[in-house]
This record gives C-alpha cells, sequence and structure tokens, in this order.
C-alpha cells in the first residue's frame, strides 16, 4: 500500500493507516505524504519507509510504483477535496487499484470522469464513506434487502454535529478549516458534502433506494462564509418513499451524531453512530428489540465484519478497517486472477462517489432556487 | 366543572377527568356526554352525577348550568374537532371559562371568531397542549427565556407515531379513525393537524418564535385515505432561525415518540416525551448534562409543577393535570376577583389554537402547491 | 376512605390521596390527620371534609366511623412507623379494613399480632409497597409464573439513594429525618427497613421465591446515628437460588434507583424504577427485547393495570393509585357479598408485611453477628 | 515482539496482535505460537514470519532470541493460565521483558515469585488487564485521585455474563472451555478468576483503594464442574469503604456487562464497559453529567489514550493497544536508557497481578468457610 496526503498531524490519514494496519494485512511501502518533499521525507520516517519510496509529488509515484516490480498494490488518497480527482486519475491511469476518500471530487462532472476511467479499466476503486463498515449498518442493509421490513415507506437520516458553532457570534477559532470553507478547494458545499453526504450514503447503502428528487435549504450561519453549515432536504425517493436528510456544523453539543431511522410496512430500524454496536428494530405489535453486535443470530455480512465477541464494544476505526478489508479483498482478486465473488464486493464504489457529488449539487442548486424540488443528475 | 363529550369509552375524555380528579380541587358535577340523552345519561351515573346536571345537549347544559347559582365554574370540551368551534361559542356565549381539547376549532377562520370572543369577553380559555404541562418543558423555556442557550439559530420537532401502519397495505384495521380522516369532522389535515401541531405547539412554547414560512410535503400512504397520514416541513422561523418540523403516523414501532431538539449559540437542549423526566442540556465544551425533574437546581415553574420528588417519575397524567391546575387557578382568580399575577398564567390559550390552525392550514397550503414556501396567517 | 395522619405537609398522606383521587372511584370523606386537633381540622378543611368527620384521635374516628351507617368503608394509614400498629389494631378492631403504609410495624413480633387479627378477621389489609403496583413489574411477574424464564438462578436487588450523604462529612442538613434515625420510632433499622424492604418486596413479588438465609452488611456511613444508612446483602433463596439486595442513602446521585435482575435458565429480565414503563427481557441467543407498557402483547395485569396508551409514560402515582384500586375492588367484594376472584386479589398483604419485618430482623441480627448467615424467622 | 502461544484461531492472542498492530509502532518478529512445532510453523506463515523465529517451544524461543542481536524486545504470553509462570519465568530469567495475560498465575505462590522477579530483574512486566486501558476509565482515575469525589465511601463492581448458563440444564454445549473448569489448567476459581479479576482490578485501578477482606459465596450452577460459574463478595476496603463486587457466567443475556460505581461524599461516577466512551458523574444536587470521549475537558491521561475526535467510538481493540502503548513505551525507554517518568507508567503491572491472585484465593477460601470475612494475603 502506498499513500497520498495523510503525513504527520493529518487526521484522516492517520485513520487510513490505523485501519489499515488493524488485521496485519497490509503493510504501508511507499508514500507521497506532502507536497512539499521534506515534509514528506520526515513522514516516510515516521513510519519506517524505505527512503528510496518516499516521494516529493504523487505524479512521480505513481510512475515510479508502477515501474516496480515490487510496486504498491493499491494506492490510499488522503489529500484535500480538490486533489482527489487529479490524484485518483494519475494512479488510475499508471494501472494502480485506488482507495480514496470521500468526496469523491470537486464536482459532479469530474465524478463521471473518474467513473468512466474506473469502469473502462476495470480496477479496483473504492471510496471511505465509512459508516457503511459497521456490522450493525451491513445488518440493516441485510433486513431490508430481504424484505423484513416489508415495503419501506420513510427514511430519516440526520448527522448533526455542534463543533463549529463558536464561529457563529465570532469568538471562535476557526472550527471548519479554512481549505474547507473555500469553495475552490472544498467545492460547492461545505456541510452538505462534508457530512450530508455520508447521511445520504448510509440511506441508499441501507435501503438501495435512489433519490429522485430533493427540496434544499442550506445555511451559512457563521458569518462570512461562503458555503453552508447546516443544511435540511426534504427527499423525494423512488418508488413513493418520503425522506428528510439533514446536516448541521453548529448544532451545538453535538458530536458525530449520525443517526438514520429507516420505516417499513412490516418494521422499522433505527442506528446511531454514536452507540454502533446495537441496531434497534421495531416490529409492529411486538416488543422492541435490540440486535447487537457479534451475535449469532445476525447475518453473515455482520457477523464477517466483526473481530471480538458480542459487547467487546467496536468502533470507527475497525469500521474503517472493514472498509479496507473488502477493497483489499478485491484487490487480491484482481491481482491473484480470482473472480469476484458472485454477490460482488462489499465496499462504497466509484459509483457511489457520483451517486454522492449529484446529491451535493442537486442540494447546492435546490438551495438556490428557494428550496425548489430539483432532480439528481444521475444519468 | 362539566363536561362536554367524553361518554363511556372515549379515552380523552377520561385523561380529562383524571387530569382534573388527581389534586382533589376540582369535582365533576355536571355534564353532555353524549349526543344520545341515554348514553349521557349513563355516563353521568359512572361519575356519580346529580341526575338532573346531567344533559341532552350541550346548548341545554350551557343553559341550564349559567342559570344556577352553583353552575359549573367551567366546562371541559372533549368532543370531535368539528364540533369545538360550536360548542365553545356556546359556553363562552354564556359566560362559562372553557378547556377545550385541541385542536381550536376546524379552521382558521373559526378560529379567529373565538379569538375574538374570547378576547372581548375575558373569559379564561385554555387548550390542552398537555405537552406543555411537562415540568422539564416548563425548564426548558424557562432556560431559553433566560438565554441560557445564547442565541436560537435551530429547532427540530419531530412527532413519529407508527400506529396507523398497518392500514398502509390493507390488512390494517382502521386504526385511524373514521372521524379523523374526514375532512368535515377532522378538518384539513389528520396528522398534521392531530399530532404535528403538538410538535409545532411544543417549538413555541419553549422558544417563543413564530414560523414566518414553511415548506410543506404532507402524504396519505394509506390507500384511499383523504387526508395526511404523514407530513415533512422545512421551517423558517423569526429572526433567521431555521427548522424541521414532522409528524407521522406511518413510522413503524414508534409509539409517541415526541422529540424536540433546540440548538442555541452557547448551549443546546432536547426532550423526548417517552422519557418526560429529563431534560438533556448541551453546553459547548462542557460534559453532557441531563437535568431531572424534582430537582432543587430546577427554576420555579420546574418545580412548582411537580408532585412528587425526584426519580418517582410523573408522566402524560401529571402534565395533563398541569394544565388544568393553571387554567383553574386562573378562573378561581377571575371567580374571586383576583388579579391576574404579573408574569401571566401559564397554559396554553386561545392563541396558541389559533397559531396552531395557522400552521395547519400552511402546511396544508404549502402541500397542495408542491411544498412552496407559505407564509402563516396570524394577522 | 378515611386517613389517619397525612395532615398538611405530609407527602406520603399527599401520595395516598392522589392516589385515591386519580380514578374518581374514591372519596376522602373523613380524617385524624395529626395528634393535634387543632392542625387536624386545619387539613381537614383543606380537603372540603364534612367537620364532623375530622377527629382529634385515631381511637375517636376509629369508635365514630365504625358507629356510623355512612362510616368509611377502610381507613388509610400514613402515621410514623412506630404508630402503625396501634392504629391498624384499632381500625382493625373496630371491623374497618385498612390500607396502611410500609413498613408493617415497628417489629416483628408487632406484625405478627396484626397478621393473626387480619387472618381472625377476614377483613381486607393492604400494605401500600406501591412498586408492585407498576404494570411493566406485574408483567415481569406474570413472566416468570409462566415459566417463560425457566428456573430462576439469581436474583439482584438494589436500590441505592444518595439524598442523605451530605450528612456524611457533619455539613449536612439532616436529610433523614429525626425520626427515621430514631430506633424507638423508625424500629431497627433505618435504611434497610425504608427502602431495602421495597428491593426485597419486589424480588420477592416477581419471583414468588422465600428467602431461606442472608448475610447482612449494615453501615451508618453518618457520623452520631445509631441506624444503618447503607445495607449489602448476600441472599440465599429456596431451591438453590442466590442473590444481592443491597439499599443505600449515601449513593451520591442516585435518586430512586430501585431495580432489579432475575435471571433465569431460559431467560433473564430487568426493571429500572426510574424507566418504569419498559422492561428488559433477555433471551439467550436471541436480540433483546424491551417489552413497553401500554402494549397490546403484553399480559391481562399489565394491560388491566394502565390508563394511557403506550408511550404516554405513566409513573409512581398511577403505581400507587393501582395498588388502591387492586384493594379498594377486594374491600367492595367484600362490601357488596361478592367471592374473592379465583386467582385472588393482587395487593400486598399483611403477609407480606411480616416477610418484610422478618427481612429487616434478619439483616439486623446478621450484621450484628459479623455478617453471619441469618435465617428469616417467618414461621 | 516475539508472541507466546496464540496461534490460529486462538482469540486472546489475535486480539493482542490487533492491539500491537494498530499504531503501526510495534512489529510481530518471532513466536512459539503452539507446544506442536508444525502448527507453530503455521500460524507463523499466517503473520508473514521469517520461518527461522518461529519456534516449537517457548524454550527454544527465549534462548535464541535472547542470543540474538535482533532479538525480540518483549514477549507477549497469550497461553494457557498454567503456563503463565513458567513461560514468564523463563523469559525474564532470559533477560526479555514481557507482556501477559492475566491471570498472573496459577495460585498466589507462583505470583510471588514472578513479582520478585521482576523486581530483582527491573524488567517491565505489563498484565493486559485491558479494561483499565479506556480512556474514561483514566479520567475516572484521575477525578478520584485529584479529590472530585470526595472521600470515598462505597464501590459497587459487577461482571455478569450469561454466555455458559445453556450448560446449567445439561443442554449447552461446554461455552466454557474445559480448560477453564480444570483447576490444574485455571487454578482455584473460574468465574471469579477469569471475569472477577477484572472488576477487582478496575476498582483497585479507579479508587487505588485495597481490599481488606471480604466475604465470598461461589457457585456452580453448572452440573458437574468443580469450579465457580457466579460469585457475589461482599467487600471491606481500607478506611472504612465498604463495596460489592461480583461476577457471573450464567446471568441469562448478559453479554460484557462490566460496570462500576464509585461513591464518594462530594460526587459518583458510574462507568459501563459496554458504553465505554461515556463516563457518568453525579454531583450531590446538580444535574446528572456525561463525560464523554474526546473532549478537551478531559484530563491529560484520557486524551493521550484516545485515537479519533469525540463520538467517533473507540472500543475494546483500542483500550488494549492502549496497555500496549503504555507498556512498550516503559520498554524503549529501558532499552534507550531514558529514565522513567516521574509519574510513572500506567500499566497494569506485576503487583497488579499479585493483587489479583490475593484477591481470588480469598474468595475461594471464603467461599469455602461458609462466606466467612477472609484477609487478603497481600503482605
Amino acid at each position: 500500500m502506498g499513500m497520498v496526503g495523510g503525513g504527520r498531524g493529518a487526521f484522516i490519514g492517520q485513520v487510513h493507516r490505523m485501519a489499515a494496519n488493524l488485521d496485519g494485512k497490509i503493510e504501508l511501502v511507499a508514500g507521497a505524504f506532502s507536497s512539499d518533499p521534506e515534509k514528506s521525507k520526515l513522514s516516510g520516517e515516521d513510519f519506517f519507509l524505505d527512503p528510496e519510496r518516499v516521494y516529493g509529488s504523487y505524479e512521480e509515484m505513481a510512475q515510479a510504483e508502477a515501474a516496480r516490480e515490487d510496486g504498491v498494490d493499491f494506492v490510499s488518497i488522503v489529500v484535500q477535496n480538490h486533489l482527489h480527482f487529479a490524484v485518483a486519475k494519475c494512479f488510475l491511469e499508471a494501472g494502480i487499484h485506488v482507495i480514496c476518500d470521500k468526496p469523491l471530487a470537486l464536482d459532479l462532472g469530474q465524478a463521471k470522469v473518474l467513473q468512466k476511467l474506473v469502469h473502462d479499466s476495470g480496477l479496483i476503486f473504492a471510496l471511505t464513506h465509512n459508516y457503511a463498515g459497521y456490522p450493525m449498518v451491513k445488518e440493516a442493509r441485510r433486513m431490508v434487502a430481504e424484505g423484513e421490513l416489508g415495503r419501506i415507506l420513510k427514511i430519516v437520516a440526520e448527522y448533526p454535529q455542534g463543533y463549529a458553532v463558536g464561529d457563529v457570534e465570532g469568538e471562535g477559532s476557526g472550527a471548519i478549516s479554512n481549505w474547507r470553507a473555500d469553495p475552490k478547494i472544498a467545492g460547492a458545499s461545505n456541510c452538505i458534502g462534508d457530512i450530508g453526504t455520508h447521511a445520504h450514503h448510509l440511506a441508499h447503502y441501507i435501503t438501495g433506494l435512489e433519490i429522485e428528487e430533493l427540496a434544499a435549504e442550506l445555511t451559512a450561519f457563521i458569518p462570512g462564509r461562503e458555503l453552508d453549515d447546516d443544511g435540511n432536504c426534504l427527499i423525494r425517493f423512488q418508488d413513493g418513499v418520503k425522506g428528510i436528510i439533514y446536516a448541521s456544523q453548529i448544532s451545538n453539543g453535538d458530536e458525530n451524531n449520525l443517526n438514520i431511522r429507516v420505516y417499513g410496512t412490516k418494521a422499522s430500524l433505527e442506528w446511531h453512530q454514536e452507540e454502533p454496536n446495537d441496531l434497534i428494530v421495531k416490529f409492529a405489535n411486538a416488543p422492541r428489540q435490540t440486535y447487537r453486535r457479534g451475535n449469532d443470530y445476525l447475518g453473515s455480512a455482520a457477523q464477517e465484519n466483526t473481530r471480538t465477541p458480542f459487547a467487546h464494544p467496536e468502533g470507527f476505526i475497525e469500521a474503517f478497517a472493514n472498509i479496507y478489508l473488502a477493497a483489499t479483498a478485491a484487490i487480491s482478486d484482481q491481482i491473484e486472477g480470482r473472480p469476484a465473488p458472485e454477490a460482488g464486493y462489499d465496499f462504497p464504489s466509484v459509483d457511489d462517489g457520483v451517486r454522492g457529488m449529484a446529491f451535493i449539487k442537486a442540494c447546492v442548486d435546490s438551495s438556490q432556487n428557494n428550496a425548489a424540488w430539483t432532480k439528481l443528475e444521475l444519468g
């Protein structure tokens, strides 16, 4: 495994490395950790890398690693949003598989270019919508797929955080990174783009339903900010399913409060990211049930994506590592010439990335149009 | 106290009676419990009433009680929605104070007529938005009023229930009463009218904020129904405050899941009706706090609206009884010629009823107009 | 109904009156509210009583009411512990049914005298172990009785409170009433007597199991106190069932934290008084279940002891009122000559009172004997 | 790092490896994974080891690694209980630092021998009482140490599990491994030894209090078992602090339900292993507080033992990895000649191991003596 970005002090790079380390099956051997070659070198030392494989630019790395017999099997891309496209394109063109942090790209156009590249090349491309890695999210998905909820009627997905509220009254210390507030780096949306897409991905991952159109109101509560720090959407999913998706960074005291509720004709379920080992299932006229991670009564996906017995809690890093395991299993299959499993792979794909970018675009367009109903350009 | 409606087997009538009984200060002495005089008489026997004061019609009752020296001090109106107007008008015109179940009337026009009648007559008129009776809701209100949350930024109020979901697939037994699905009896909305208004009232009661406009999507998931069983609204409150209000009767497995979250610049709070003795308060950068009913550290309203020590849980009936206590205190003041307290009375008023009817009308109008932003006609 | 004790400002008297009032079926018509006739009179005015039936002593009241044709059907005894015996004896001897606050008496000897009196007279005697009135406690009992838990193996019942902890360091304001710390008024134990007996009663009510012997350590953490404010017991129930019962008044920050867990070979259950509307049921190898008050899937006792639909929370007063309903149903049966129902009545009896006094005595004896195993003298 | 035990399919070995892997600072380079050399070799392949450093016996490994210039810095011991002593002794005598799974040894005598060896050699010896690795446990410890709870009065620590209950009625599949039920391999206790010691360690880790004496009742509910599957203890800590510690493997439906409550004169705290990211703190007369992992308001130990921002849940493996980080920091200090930090190291030590063995011995002795008070032989 190689890495682009994620040098010293970069949070998401460290998460990717811990996720890769956890199971002792992936080794970081190369990287371009910073656009500053000196910094990149220092980070390489932190990670005990061969200095020869620590690069000053991602282009150099892609070229060199593609040329080595023992070149990296895949690259993890953990740079800022606006660089995802160029870096991913570069490695894909060099024939190297990619695990990329979300969002996929700066805008929908770039996303579709990458999508075509991936489909044409046949390379593996995984996007780290990490919440899909939680075992109980996989159980939720199984329940919907096997019809245990009946016909889905309504979905409510929410992702309130409060970490930026201090900036609303100007006494704040710029909790939202400058780059996240800059459309040239972050894209057309901050809050919906950064976390709203997680809520959206979760809704799609669990139910498989596409959004047809949405009405969104995005707000920048923080003075002087161009991009949203709060967004609320009414959703019309396919098949008449209704929903609400909202996200916020000014919801004081909420930490990482991603929640989803899926309501069906036979049962409903709810999952709270902050208590990820539980899945609450509510059948009509029956006691409320709590499915708990690590138990034998769960489906195979939930069981296989678990490392410890019941009630030895697992968390964010383990979920992240599950995405890595699934993606690298696919990469191994390709490298060793094994066919893909019939059921396919279970990691967020470039298509999910396109879906996310279409969601962001629709939210921004709708909001600029006074919350008019706006269709997703998935085409 | 007299009662109109609420005879044998009527749920809400019984709740009103328990609320009135609880503190041993109110006695039911007269009633017109049914439009069928025979049924009314039988109910009167259930309640140990003097048969002479059990009436066959509300008109008769209003006239007779107004004429008696020992006539009722007030009447509780617990008939179906479409009769609220006529009954309330009749008693007000007879000079009798009123405690009326919500919604105030069948439509906004009727509501405004009652509002004028009340204001002109000076009579006490209380509307039983009972959730405002919970001590911890009163504590929430105090915190907002005293600025402990800072400037309010966002409100999310939700009221999902699932009891009618069985009817979506036609296997149901008509969980929503026929009359609630009939616009002539229930008014222009079922779900928003019946429970959405509770969420709306709670938001206003706690924050004092008025809705300026809203974008609503109401849905009738149950085949053959004219009125909504689910509704989702984006809200623009005054002063740039944003919000979401939604209600549902097809949210499978949810019981009486009324929740509200109020986010301010200094702190936020959340209250869950199903665990009403707790109020969760989240200050920025501080441990999460749970304020619990019955403690000395609470404000006076929360303390005074409590009957048992901390952690001897109180519930729905006690909250309902708090509305009765506040309304009857006001009635006593009038009867005995005491001035109203400077801080005013703490019970939902006819103005809250008008506010609720305007909310319902805006939701229905917006939804019929493809969720266009629609102003509230509070005028 | 008449009342002895419970005048102005007395907490438990007010709870009894609210419980009696709630359902509109019981009327307070007589009382000896204080040993001070003047105070008794003032309380009588508070409750709108005929002055003639407000008495200056319980002896006078018993005699007078027994002599009246319209004399009270029963008396509620809410005096201090050391008077329970004399008052109860007086009314029983006058042929009047009794609802008595717990504990039954000052010591086991008195308790057995009352037990004999009740059995010999055939009068109804109810003890307000009010936690047995909660619907979900009744559901727990049903589940055990019908074998849904299998064979019971272990019971853990706890009742920590923290309200008296301020007195441990001497800065306190005497949170435990003086009389509760005085063996002549409270009996041989304070903490175990006042609240430990509730935990004990709950364990017996739910499982029907008798304690064979126990090893107890009682502690008086508050300086200068003769009676315990904390007590921990190892329990040997009949049939090899093991258990722990503990109670505390110095468990800082705990409010009324009565909890019970019952473990069986097929399933276990837990109930928390502070969230009384839920009953958690844990079957081996199955999702955890939460049975919720007000649902149709519950047994008949849970359903019948409920006043509002699911998730319209009920609490302490409603549970208390359920004891009143059950006891007064029995009293009505006697008065109107109806036979008792085959299944018997569902309220805590004089036998439960004797059981509780034997539990207290065994705890005190064991503790004085360095926690030696001590048998219960149920005889 | 080397490893003894923990080959293919061994749960605890895998946990140790994940904990070591997580932070990318420790590399497994040698091992004796099984007493069967063939199996050991296969496990070595699983972990990508140099075959030369995969050994057929721990003695061979200790000798060979001690002799290599690049020999392992420390060994992780994850064999069955009865071998801990011999393996640990062997590596300590070879001058190699040790991380050892608990319990320290088969009995108190062995434990004290190891203790002397460690103290005499000055080598680092860490025992993986992993629950002490949770950040919020460290916060609890800090609060007690800094006096935020005032004087400690009472401790309740419990560890109920239900996984073995199926064997009580004989229909079970031997959920408790045979070796755990065999005193020659597991030691004198199964349940208290395996999990009771975790509860005991937690109580000591958080409060620093020693147990003076205890009264224990151990039970073997499973027919035919020599060792306990349930145990309940009354505890007398030093300084008059009272407590309860209990553990169980037949508490149906409980999973890994380790909980601790510590009550002080100023405040109390509770921590639940199944929700490890929260610490509940209850000050007298103040709202209940929930301290949450990842926040700036926590003490330094809680902050430093964290890898992700607030509400990105961390769990069991991260806590385990914290023990590894602390122990390997100490090992690095020794190897690189740095002095130990003034505050000392924060990992469970050989002294904790001796303390645990003394606790087990006291429980077993007391139980065999009908729960007589029994002192801990810590001397």
